[in-house]
Formats: structure tokens, sequence, C-alpha cells
């Protein structure tokens, strides 16, 4: 087999090869044997792994291509953020801290996807405790550009054809930017879908795994593995006029003429396509939601990290102190309460003005715009934090592309615990812009 | 010194002995020798202990005593359930998966305490989990009762001495059901005022880290401690007429004539301190809790132990299986997003009502009744779950007695967010219920 062919085979999405494997015209050994090729030859250039498990990851493929399917991953390698511990590889959390260490358990999506078949093919990188602190990763688009963050490694490997799905976390914008940024199709799940055990602990009241693929249909199958839930195909054709809501948010402001353009031809292309799409706006007192974001991720991290603060604390960032500790430290009870208080305000009035509207989705810019030049800043979560503090299922389409070249992407942020539906309209409006 | 003066100084509260080690007229050494002591003459029988780390925490009352003051915690002991990590000590969770596991940090409330002076005296008997599979404590006032679960040496150790005050944790009724059964103070404070890091995950949900001691002033003192908070002492004279919900929820029908008694007398001795005391029934859709707290658990729980159900399948309990696993592999994702419903709507549901009618607190039963006789059931969290799942702060008073002679507490249950204002409420009922 040549060199492109093997090439072509990591360019399948899961659901494409599963089929083949399924058929039996491939096998998940010669599926992983052409991901590490692939990774290989990019690697150098993307540096989108902590950790490979090259050996361990095809003898798991012959074990899986000896025997009947063990599910929906069956022989589907994918990639781990190095944030969710692995009982059988290193685990760092993208700090020096953590440079040996190994856990005793994996995560839960890890053990579930694995439950189902699917192999474990290394750690991807993540900053520094899922932060601020940039990693190694370069986009695969251009190397002088962030990939994006927290979930870079994720976000690189699944958008440069390493692997086919990838895990990742979100706590402001850490899986939406950077598959944005990178190129991958990228889903924050509802808040609490997902089992967080084995997680670092960042900021419990928003910390969500999310995942990502080369297609919204792959979400929809990786999202049955990793949650343990029955498995339902995005159906497309079923999706007939939906409506959806035009936010600009509060930061419309930052938004880039690329995104805006994005937004502008996704509204055209939706409402050509039979959407009623109609401007939704965010009352003013959401303004707020920006400090209270920090406050509250400042108040919670810097108490879950009290540990490496006071054993480690030569080896915890400037960024990390900056970002996290000095908030944290700067908020009161008072503040925090305050905060929450506001997202309960904020997330008690969208979900009852959404039902009030009718609105099945909003539409909004997945990041400011391309990913910025530069490797130590990993982009802003502007366009990300509100929906993650709303705890809505948010996916994000990489269908468009800046004047640089690089991939930019539109985010569709669903009613909260309607995820299924949520991906089935992502997945239509996918097709819609595909066409386009 | 002799042993009825060293078993003294095991008595003394946390803040006692805070002043005596200010004062100069005790050592850290001294206390955690006294505690060691008292645990060698008791742990034969109530076995509240995993793992003692005597040397470790003489040599730190040494070093300690040797240096200025640290904080809050200056030179006083504590006992951490088992389902918290420690990076210098063993934490096993109640399973024989882990029983040699050593973790690589310590779990937040853990790091903070001991950056305060605080020292970690050792792990507390957890049940499996911190679930429902019991442990080996016995209830320090009668060896053949429950201390209830699942922080149950915790509760035991507080209770019998051992140790002035010790971190547990609560998804249903694990910290101030067992505080009650074996006569402590317990504290389950808002969801998200404790650090959840180093805790392992049971319900993301309604995890929530609790303390206990034995006065409410201690809970004060160790929450600011464990939470990183400004020290707010308990102001008891500065509460004037407070306005208090009695509130027998759904299941009044199971309180046992001993906690009937306690609520009523309680009641009594309150009205005449100058509360005024209403009666609050919850609405009918509270009914539903029930069901909904148990769906949540066992949808999050049995995808959050999915890596130890898949590896060590021998090795988890059949008491786990049935209380989660059963639960959670037959609950669908439209029950889980119905169950989180309920509870937002419970949620808002009562923090309306409470400000509506101007209420500062609910006073409600802190379990059925003394604690059953017998080992292998920790009891049920039939008074305590709705608050856990309400997000609102619980405080435990162990101010009566049953006709077993064993402890019985009366719960009072105040605002979401309004900790502080809450401790000190209770310190003002604490001592109208002393002089009664």
């Amino acid at each position: 087999m040549n060199l492109h062919l093997r090439d072509d085979l990591a360019r399948l999405t899961a659901l494409e090869a599963r089929t083949r494997i399924d058929e039996g015209s491939l096998t998940s050994e010669r599926l992983v044997a052409a991901c590490l090729e692939r990774i290989a030859l990019r690697e150098p250039e993307v540096e989108a792994w902590t950790h490979l498990d090259a050996e361990g990851a095809l003898a798991q493929a012959r074990a899986l291509d000896a025997g009947p399917s063990q599910g929906l991953l069956h022989g589907i390698p994918f990639g781990v953020k190095d944030i969710l511990d692995t009982f059988d590889q290193p685990s760092s959390y993208g700090s020096p801290i953590y440079r040996d260490h190994r856990p005793a358990w994996d995560s839960s999506t890890v053990a579930l996807s694995r439950a189902q078949g699917g192999i474990a093919l290394g750690k991807t990188v993540t900053t520094e405790f899922a932060n601020r602190h940039a990693g190694k990763t370069r986009n695969p688009h251009n190397p002088a550009h962030t990939p994006g963050g927290s979930s870079s490694g994720s976000a690189a490997a699944v958008a440069d054809f390493h692997v086919p799905l990838a895990i990742g976390t979100q706590t402001g914008g850490s899986v939406i930017r950077p598959a944005a940024y990178c190129g991958a199709y990228g889903y924050k799940p509802s808040l609490h879908v997902f089992g967080e055990s084995g997680v670092r602990t960042n900021t419990e009241q928003f910390d969500t795994v999310g995942i990502m693929a080369r297609s919204v249909a792959d979400l929809a199958l990786f999202k049955a593995a990793a949650a343990q839930m029955p498995y339902v195909p995005v159906a497309p054709d079923a999706v007939s006029r939906p409506r959806l809501g035009l936010c600009r948010s509060p930061h419309w402001d930052k938004a880039a003429p690329e995104t805006r353009d994005a937004i502008e031809a996704s509204r055209r292309a939706l409402e050509a396509a039979g959407a009623q799409v109609v401007d939704f706006e965010l009352p003013d007192f959401f303004d707020g939601l920006d400090r209270a974001h920090r406050v509250v991720c400042g108040f919670e991290s810097v108490r879950n990290y009290a540990d490496e603060l006071a054993r480690f604390p030569a080896l915890v960032s400037d960024d990390f102190r900056r970002e996290r500790v000095d908030v944290g430290n700067a908020s009161s009870l008072a503040d925090f309460r305050e905060a929450l208080r506001l997202g309960l305000r904020a997330r008690r009035w969208i979900d009852a003005a959404l039902a009030e509207a009718g609105i099945d989705a909003l539409l909004t810019p997945s990041a400011a715009g391309e990913a910025p030049a530069g490797l130590a800043s990993t982009g802003q979560a502007t366009f990300n934090y509100i929906w993650t503090h709303m705890y809505m299922p948010a996916v994000t389409l990489p269908r468009f592309t800046g004047p640089n070249g690089l991939p930019v992407g539109i985010q569709l942020v669903g009613r909260r615990h309607e995820d299924d539906r949520h991906l089935t309209l992502a997945a239509w409006a996918d097709r819609v812009l595909a066409a386009n």
C-alpha cells in the first residue's frame, strides 16, 4: 500500500471507517497504522500530542479485528485531551508538576469510548490545567498561528487527519474555539451530559467535556459512546423550516470581517433553505456575564489548585496566576454569589426567551475571527463563555475561510438538554452550508 | 500528664484549642498526642479511621509549635474522609480497587486547611465511593448501631473526640445524617462554596464537600480555612426574632417519635426565644424529587464509575450496582433531563417562596430518628436529599436524645449562598436549645 492510500484512510470519518470495518474492507489495524503514518508525517510541524501509544493501539486494533464488534466505536482510534485521566498513559494536565504522572483510572468518557471498541491512540496537548498558558501545538493550516485552546491538540489532531475523533473540555471556549481555529467540528454538550470523573477540576460550575470530529454525524456517534447513551444518528432530512435566532452577542464589535461575513452568509443560505432567521438580542444585563464568568472561574480554580499553588509555586505559570489566581483572590464570597445569581438569572431568561419565541437554535460566531498569529496566546473565549455559562449545547461548523486562508466557523447553540435534536439541526445546517 | 487530662485536651473544640495555643498554654504537639491517645483508646470499638499519620502529624505539630502562627487552624488536627485525596496518605475511596492508591495531590479543602496550619491526622472511613455500601465504622454511642454514612468515619471521629474537625462530602445526606446519628455538628454548604478538586466524582450535580465539628463556631472557623474565605465568626447575639419555616417535608410519615418530639421541642424553645416559626409546606411537585434525585445520581455515577465497572467488576459491591448502576442504566436521557428540570423548577420555587415569606431558615429533621441498629445499612437520606438538591446550606445541631440514648439532631436549612448568615443563625438556635 502506498503512502497516498494510507493517507486517504486517515481522512475517513469515524462513520465511514466503521462502515468499511463492518463490511470487512478495512481493518482497525490498517486504520490505526494509517493514522500513525499521518501523525509521523505531520507531528513535527503540528505537535498535537503529548503521548502516543502506538504499540498499544496497534495491539488493541489487532485484538478488535480478531473478535466480534464491541460497539459503536469498534476499531476507531481517538485522541484524549491531556486534562483527562487514562489508566495506561501519562496524564500531565499541561503542567510540569505532573510530567510523570500516571493516574489509576480512566476518565468516564475514555472508559466508555473504550467499552464501545474505541482505541485511545494517545494524549493530546492541553494548555496548563485547561486554562490559558499555551502548549506546544501549532495550527495545522499555518504553524505560525495558534490552534486555539485549551483543547489545542485535540482540535489540531482531528482537523489535520491524525485521528477522526478526539475528546476535549470547555470551561469558557476551550472546545468550540480551537475547533473553529483548526477547522474541526466541535460539540460542547449541555452541562452534565458527559461524565466528569477523571477530569482535572478547574471550575466545577462550568467544566464540560466535549468532543471533536470531522462531521456532525460523527459527533452524534461519538457522543452516544462517550456518554453511554442510545445512538441517535443525525437526521437532517427530518428538519423542516427551523426557527433560528441570529445572536450577535454583546461582543459583536470584536467580530472580525470574516466572522461577520460568515454569519451573514450563513443567514442567507439557511433562509434560502427554508429556515426562519430572526434577530435575537440579549438583554443588557448579559453584559455582566463577562465579569461573572471570570469571577466564578477565578474563585473556583484558585481553590481547586490550592495544592499546586502551595507545594509547587515555581511550576505554576504567570498566565495562570494572572487569569485565575489573582482574580480568584480578589473575589469575595459576595462577588461569587452575585456572579452565580447573575448566571442563574441569565439561564432563566434565555430558557424562557427561546421557548417564548419558538427558537430552535441560535446562530452566533464561533470565535472573533481566524486563528490569530502567534503561539503565546490561544485566543479569547469572547463568543463562547456565554453559552458555557448558559449550560446550552453548542456546535461549531467549519464551513468558512478567512483572509489568511485559515478556517472560520459558525456556532449553533441549542436549547439546554435537547442535545440530540440540536445535533440533527446542526447536521442540516452543515449540509446547507456545504452546498453553498 | 495523666490520661484524664490528656483526654480532656482531646475534648477541646478547635477554637478552645486555638485560644490556648495562641496563649502559650497548649502546644499543638500535646493536642495531637491527646487526640492520638483518645484514638488508641477508642478506635478498637469505633473504627473511624482507614489511615492514621501519627508520626507525620506529631512532626508537623512540633514544626508548627516552633514557628509563627500559620493561620486559622494553626496546630489543629483534622480528619479527612477517604473520598478526598491526600498527597501524603493513601486514598482508597472505600473500595478494594484502590486499597494501595496514593494520589499525587491534596484535595482543595485539605490543601487549604493545611495552608492555615491545620494538621491532616489521617483518613476517615467512607462507604464505597461515598455511596451506600458500609465501611467498618460503628456508632460511638453504641457499637451495634450504624454511624450513618457516607461520611461515617468523620462523624464518628469528631463526635467521639478523636479529632475536633473533619471533612466529609454529601451527595444525598452524607454529612448531615452521620453527624446527626453520631452527635456531631455537621454543615453542608451551598453547592460550590468549597472546592471539589481531588474529590472522587460521584454525582457532579450534587457532590458537596462538608465539614463536621463539635460546635457551630468551629464550623465557621473551619469553613473559612477550608474554603479560603475571610473568617466570619458566628455572632448569635446579633440574631433577633428570626423567621423560621417548620418544614415537615414530604416524608414526615417516616419521622420517628423522637424526631417529631425534637422538632416540636425546638419550635417551642425557639419561639420562646423570640423566633417566629411558621409552617412551611412544600408543593406537591416536590414529591417527585425523590425519584429525580435517584435518577440524577444513578445517571451520573454509572458514567463516572465506568472504568471501575469495566476493569474491576468483581470488586464493585452489589449495593453500588443496585443503588446506582441499575438505576443509571435504566434512566434515559429524557429521564435525566426531566429530573434536572424538576430540580431547576424546585430551586426556583423555593428561592422565591423563602424570599416572599421572608423566611430566614427552615427547621426540619436531620434524619428519620436515632441511628438504626445494625451496621450493614447506613440509614436513609430521606430528610437530606431535598436540601442537597436545592443547593441550600444545611446545619445539624445534636441537641436531642432518642429512646435508645442515641443522639437526635435537628436540621436548619438556610438560603442558598447565604452561608455565613446561616451559620450565625444556627449558632443562635444552638444556644437557645442548649439552655432548654
